[in-house]
């Protein structure tokens, strides 16, 4: 059991993956959709993001470069979609692998985004792109307001965590330590912010409508 | 009339081009859109998912190298406006081109995506995705529940026949037999599938949800 | 002061990019979206129709190569924010800046896709959704029908400016002179729209529904 970094890593991308597309079928389940539907939803949901990350960065994208994530996501949707028969699997089971991947897609999104010459801003919003856009391209295929718009802090968490990871770096950390540290730290406040309800303000505009 | 396959086949992309935009506008006049309207939700059922594939697969996007494409949905899009003005067309009349611009649509997209170097099981989505997206983006800018999750076998007609269309190249068939073969089973198992109302398994998941 | 051109349009362009994505916030202010959910309503409102543009053209993203676009958007969207829970801002307020943000977005756009080698029907749809595609995103965030498919004269407004603009240079006239003209006719044929509800023909389609 002598797995580099790289292995690990790889290894746990691939669970995020598949975490992510799990709970896409479990959203997906609350609608009228057949088996094609929920797959769709989950692959949206797992792969979206990171998707939209590569066309942006004119990158070749992730998962058709290696369909080892297509197959992991389509495994993780199915073994869902039957076990959901069975057994009444609560959403609140994935909150915490969730939020793993969260850091984990962020944090690697800011470091491609890195690589492929963005300045750091754009970097910053590239990692919220691969952590978040999953979930909202799930929300809108499902007809729904999209969630990560409205509950406790997510994408807020993920680019603090963004640029937290920019500043350590910049500031001398190597990169791989200033990554640990930012991811965990985006896991941490995401699982506080679920914990004790933390949000961002909102508000009901009054804009008179001129249409 | 000596036509090669090479231009049946662009006369036959053209027409499943222009069905899909056809089917489009009908959807969208379900809706108190404008003519513009139609047309974009004309435009993307039409060329969405081509345009989707060629992004993933980094190729240049169809339509824009070629605005045949366009043109052939923009005047299909136009004359089914004035003519639903006139005559009451049933979406039942579009039945059957649609299932035949299914076949073509992914049989040539799973085509596309091997000769970019695509994996086996990447190609066959990228035909799924040619095929279907069209119809997913109509029913999200008409803020509907998109229908192919919904109704008898489309996508899995379409995957299906992605998936044979490789088996049989893989086999030592000829290509070109191989898409014909497959390209006839598509059409085929859609249509049963209409007629006696063949559908995959669904199921209302009950998870329960905390927000 | 004695600004080029360029850099004029520079700052115009930044100045259309900074009103689409205030207009954006004060959408998204109708629904119960949290800050984070308005500043992504407002960023794909003002990013999301030059994205792609630059994504079907395989041209870099604008907003990836130079972040000042991406910092006018933010700043715009967190002030419009903070002042519409102070005050109460009208929509009507953003029509005028929005008409030219539409005209300046659809001729940059038009004037891209023939430097990057497009046909002239390709070249005026690039011009139509750059200037269009960001409403119909934020729209579909906020779950609802599009507004520009509905309203007075937009996207037809945006494409008569664009076909204007390539008839004159085809024409021989030189192109800034071109590009001027058939901006101003795009802003002052959306302000005469909106002034007097003049929009395009539609029809409640009735065809019969067999799923």
């Amino acid at each position: 059991m002598d797995l580099p970094v790289d292995s690990l890593l790889y290894v746990i991308g691939l669970g995020a993956v598949a975490t992510m597309a799990a709970a896409g079928v479990l959203e997906a389940g609350r609608k009228p959709f057949d088996l094609f539907g929920m797959v769709v939803v989950a692959l949206a949901a797992s792969l979206g993001g990171g998707s939209l990350r590569d066309v942006l960065l004119d990158r070749p994208v992730f998962w058709v470069a290696d369909q080892t994530y297509l197959i992991a996501a389509l495994i993780a949707a199915l073994l869902t979609f039957f076990l959901a028969r069975l057994f009444i699997l609560p959403v609140r089971l994935f909150l915490i692998p969730d939020a793993a991947g969260l850091a984990l897609f962020t944090i690697s999104g800011t470091k491609l985004a890195l690589l492929s010459g963005a300045p750091w801003l754009v970097a910053s919003f590239m990692g919220v792109i691969t952590g978040v856009v999953g979930g909202i391209l799930r929300d809108v295929l499902c007809n729904e307001e999209p969630l990560v718009f409205q509950g406790p802090l997510y994408a807020t968490a993920a680019w603090l965590g963004a640029l937290a990871f920019l500043g350590l770096a910049a500031w001398g950390i190597d990169a791989n330590h200033a990554a640990i540290a930012a991811g965990i730290g985006i896991f941490v406040l995401r699982l506080i912010a679920i914990r004790w309800d933390i949000g961002l303000p909102r508000f009901r505009a009054r804009p008179t409508r001129d249409t």
